[in-house]
């Protein structure tokens, strides 16, 4: 199984009316299982500066497979993990990053919405996750 | 005048159209008249090494406000700036990459293509850049 | 509405002006709202290291169109966003960069000040935006 | 003797003056004897693509103490320095970047021009270096 095209858009047109809903527009992105990118969108209004911590944070979650503030949490002070954030080119571990799998288990890509608060971000990025239905 | 997300959306659905009938999946890569990333789209099985060239290529076309192919001519052997394509960390000259104007003139952003031979993808971008109409 | 050299130069010289009334040598930014750089100088006696701190300060308040000083709270122990300083190729997130708005409340650009102590950058570019008047 | 806030004035204004008459915006930058950043100015509808190449130019003069086009000899195709151009983090080798002496000899710093065709660049950087007469 891989993602597709059709699933990037289902999941960014999912994302979008979320934001749109809560009125913060947003950056989102959809990357593969590989950690590269399939598919962007930046919302009119959005903030320049979360282009790149929306792809940061579907980049995080892409590679470990996790949400992004799971990955946070290993190196949070007193964690296991300290500077883990600043390997692979740099990793963003704060909420907004999940990731996507397809119905066997196996690890589609990943989503990354940046533009509102944390809890926004996340709010939209489970929306955008969870149109990825089957 | 800016550009929108029905703008980038627009453009976008023409160049993968084109690309569709042309039988080659691209990567095409629309970005404001600032540079910074607006949307993209990888269509299924495009290759990942031309993800970074269609954004390369939009942002080289962002910048000087030409296609890309024009950048190139003052770059190559015996043009006037040789080694212009090593400036603003990196710009991609060949065909590909084409501003989109307002009506008025003014730039509106660009838009960028890889993933076939080179005169496809300035096709595919012709054909991108032709669906904003006013 | 956009950022003109004439507010870069008001800008600055309402920068240089109080940095001479309080004794401090600064290095001044003016960036667009896209974050590029518009103009910049550096005081006679200047510090060398508050080159980039000025711009990079200028550069982190136009991209989220707020003072350094409040992405700052955002990234700080505890904060919502940890390692948020490290995205868009590094932030500079303590008091000294300012966005820059107009009369309708849109982004113009930012102002970046870097060569005292932090307090003092704080005061000169404060004085630097106040001149931006309308 | 070292480059002052007052040069780098007077050589902006003097360069914007001469691509006003010429009618081309430019960005000009002035870099001191060590190419560090001591003034910019991108006038107003300068390309977004020359602020980057006018700060190389100076660079390039700046850490040669030649203009721009001299460096570009050595390593043009069957020049005695192929590549040069890469070292430095990346030259400019085309005109439009000329050094700054004193009048003693000694190297003051640099001025880079970017924005017209490079013909213009250096025209109106050779009306910037000469208003910095003693």
């Amino acid at each position: 199984l891989a993602l597709t095209s059709l699933h990037a858009q289902t999941v960014i047109a999912a994302g979008e009316n979320r934001a749109t809903e809560i009125g913060v527009p947003i950056n989102i992105s959809v990357l593969d299982a590989a950690a590269h990118l399939k598919a962007f969108s930046r919302m009119d209004g959005a903030l320049l500066g979360s282009i790149d911590i929306a792809i940061g944070k579907a980049k995080t979650a892409a590679l470990f497979g996790m949400a992004t503030e799971a990955i946070g949490e290993f190196c949070k002070p007193g964690g296991t993990s300290p500077g883990l954030e600043q390997t692979n080119g740099g990793l963003v571990v704060f909420a907004g990053g999940i990731p996507l799998f397809a119905p066997d288990g196996s690890l589609l890509g990943a989503v990354g919405v940046s533009g509102g608060a944390v809890a926004q971000d996340r709010e939209v990025a489970e929306a955008a996750v969870a149109a990825l239905s089957y």
